[in-house]
């Protein structure tokens, strides 16, 4: 992904990549702090005890000058086998040694509505520049759902949207709101036109109105971003956004997106009375499959699989 | 001043002193972990070298027990004269060892309308909780400045205010925006009534209405805060509050609240450049004086009071 | 637990409650600023639709006057059922809703190896004063662990510790560790005594030597330091430090603490992969079970209870 | 200055640049997000008014292709003055505009004394990757101080160094240390050689002792970081650091350094009171020199010129 790839996002509004610093090598350097030594290899393979290169950059088609060790003399190469970095970058990210992903940062430019910017803005661990209305005059855009999108209140969660309102009440409501938004910028417009201070004429600025700001944060921080914010209670309007934003952060850092996902948004988690019943009906199943053997019956072998799995998993027998 | 304190501020908006915690002799406590005593005493006067405790307690008019020595030994009192703690806190205050100033608390909660919330929740060291439209409905609240607040766009500084519209004008359009706050009320109203989520309902809420927020702050960063928002440059409708949160902090710490006056708010910073220019003119102006006085004339006493002035703040002739 | 409340940690530290802010009926009223109402009762029963009092305060034994409506009416009380505000807790626990939790702060001073500090003090969100050794010289109090502390490198894991040493060695090593600390103690103190400046006389502090600071934290931040302080993988003598912490913490907000071991301490988080692993495995046990039941054998009631508890948790037939 | 930059501190550290985001021009752009406008041009100049190019990239010795209007049609240009973004710059700064300037962000590597690194790590806005004695075995590098730096402890300023200890009372001192030093190791190297943990072994660790970390930061912190630590009451140690890192902040954002100094490291401030007797003491000086000007005599051009600053500077007569 380049600087400056732009999406769409809503009907008005779009997410920019404006700049970003800092590789998944680099992640790895910094963790390597703790040892003193840099990044290797990815993979697992083998790497010089003494200089760390990895070994294919040695043997490999294209040759690599023979690296000099600290003292300045060639190194002669001792090699190791290594289990590759990748196992590291899982192993800070399982254990929660956030610290390294910090060594990244992303910086985006957003045009979203301020109901947006108002979701948006409550991380204290980003740096934003907003359009000032103090300063200068807001464009006349604003947000206007799509029809779909025009939902009941749901009854089982009090912050959520549930199945739609019917289309030719949605359509009128749609024209209602259109209306009361160009009403609205027109005396803003006007107001200003006269004189008025803008910080005063854009008073009854509605929150459906785009503005646009740039943001800046940390690897480590976006990710509690998109943690919140991809979630199914946030907004479906902070969503769509938070979604780009997913993708921008995974085309950067593809291996730590990865583990994201794996180690923290799709991942399920059991309380610990949860655990515990978990644990007794896991351990009532397993009773009832003895019993079922001990009566003569065979299974699959596909049943002891999933008995090594629930034996790694901590469901031991 | 109490926990529960209300103070009204705008048209319908509030600041109400929650909780707070820390005093200034805790300020001194935290200071004092550098060199392992305690507070002392604010004034100038004698404590004893190796208990610590302040003269006037042993020899006041309510008398003291004798204060036991870490030992277990009553103290035989040895006096040594102290500076008295309120220079140590002036010490800190000026040469920005800041970090004993977060040692003390404030939570407030405040109405007020968004676009003050707008501004304020970008200060990132407060814990905020604010009303949700996602939740429940607003209430029918809307911020209508006075008439003399209804002012031109100033030429001079792009994001401020300058004088009056003039009556008939400000009546004509405040009449508007109020009627504009009231329609657009109407139909949030009418939508939550007929089953639309609240999260879309509010899409055109205007940042005139008042919403509601707890927020928590350390000390240190309560002055950052009024550092920037008590400020001439500030939209005034913040200032309204930053203001009365400032009445609140002077009621809870009023040394700090002085020094931050002395040192900060009211302190005049020249640039370096600026810095020279005025050594420079003073320089010349005391040039000017020798020559007066050289050509045999005689200064008043009050002359020479402003020449120790010049060099106690660095402008040695 | 009273201000002032200290517990000893390690050889010559502790631990002290120096001050604290808020209860968990002011976490429920921070939550509640997003619906405008404000803490009503822990357990489940009855309060008045409008006016929100607890049904037993109006009916109980000790008369309560009739609370008025805003309006200033008495509230002829209109009782309706609900949850109990423990519910609101945990969820806004569980659904890491995390900001009214930084509505309640805690103040500590800790008397700590400069080892324990080092950690410590890597923990961004808290507001720290620790004693200077550029003021004032710094004690002779240096830690030394007890026999059993002094244990082998672990193998698996390469920051941990595993068996003893043995006691001999351990005898013998602790000895030298003592000495040295002496010795160490000794040329510093005779150095400052010769007037060389205490910046540098302290050059060879070792890191066993007793510091002292003063601590200060909000609620959701303190937990955050627990998670990963009180954690097996943690350096043991950080780890004592966090019991106590722990201990405090449990004493002022005893249900928030609950929470944070049902949800985050003792929880069990599996990833992705994980979880697919597991659900695939009960399938297979359920599989099992169902041939078991059509084979005409009998299943206990205990074991449809269990079934029932994995289709709550998610593992549904 | 490019990536991989090091420059050496004291006896055996350095300075490392390891990676930056962000020009100058970056700054300007994220500020214009208050008014949708981009960077125009440094120095004073014409831009169009609609496109916003400068002049002379249109009229320059090299041609350039007209640029289009956002509606796709050739820009026909309409030339307008513009006093450059330095101006903009330098504004921001002076009114503490603050956040454009956390869009730059620099990463470095530091080898330092684990004092320096006890300092350097409560500054809690950069995110910091230090090596861990608990995984890995420290060097044996330790910080010996020059023969000059060996000083007496000041008498006024109680964390600060006076004038030196005298050569043969510092050779000795220095020789003291460095055996000391070499000791510690060797039972610190010997100890984890017998198999004792990491974590434990490192108990004696002086903090005179080299670490290394990388740590990142934000412009605006580290400049927050330069104002404290290259400021005279800081301990020396830090200051040949601190003094490397401003070179780097310099050679990447020079604009802002200079700002930093002008307006920040090298101004002036005088407090409340202190600007009032400053006030008083000016006014003084210029009533002499009506009443020598009253009686006759004349001035150099130099001194009208003195006054004119003094009228700028708010000294009006």
């Amino acid at each position: 992904m380049q600087k400056g790839h732009v999406v769409n996002v809503l009907d008005h509004g779009y997410l920019k990549l404006v700049d970003w610093m800092g590789t998944e090598e680099d992640i790895i350097r910094a963790a390597r702090m703790s040892t003193g030594r840099g990044f290797e290899r990815w993979d697992a393979g083998e790497v010089c005890k003494q200089c760390r290169v990895p070994k294919e950059e040695i043997f490999g088609s294209v040759p690599v000058p023979q690296p000099a060790t600290e003292s300045g003399e060639p190194c002669w190469h001792d090699w190791v086998k290594v289990p590759g970095d990748e196992k590291l970058l899982e192993r800070l990210y399982k254990f929660n040694h956030a610290t390294p992903f910090e060594m990244c940062v992303i910086k985006v430019e957003v045009q979203a509505p301020i109901m947006v910017f108002r979701e948006w803005q409550r991380h204290r661990t980003w740096g934003y520049n907003e359009f000032s209305a103090r300063y200068s005059q807001m464009p006349n855009l604003h947000y206007l759902p799509d029809l779909s999108r025009v939902q009941r209140q749901s009854k089982t969660n009090k912050q959520g949207s549930a199945e739609p309102m019917g289309e030719e009440w949605a359509r009128n409501w749609l024209e209602l709101v259109e209306e009361e938004q160009g009403d609205v910028y027109e005396r803003y417009d006007w107001a200003i036109k006269e004189g008025l201070a803008n910080e005063l004429a854009r008073i009854d600025t509605p929150v459906s109105r785009y503005s646009k700001m740039q943001g800046i944060v940390c690897l480590r921080n976006v990710l509690a971003f998109l943690t919140l914010r991809k979630e199914g209670g946030a907004q479906w309007e902070i969503r769509q956004f938070a979604d780009v934003l997913g993708n921008f952060v995974q085309a950067l850092w593809p291996r730590t997106y990865a583990l994201w996902e794996e180690h923290t948004f799709y991942a399920k988690k059991f309380s610990r009375s949860e655990h515990e019943k978990l644990k007794s009906a896991v351990a009532a199943l397993r009773l009832v499959m003895d019993r079922y053997t001990k009566a003569g019956y065979e299974l699959e072998p596909s049943v002891a699989g999933a008995m090594a799995s629930l034996d790694v998993l901590g469901f031991a027998a």
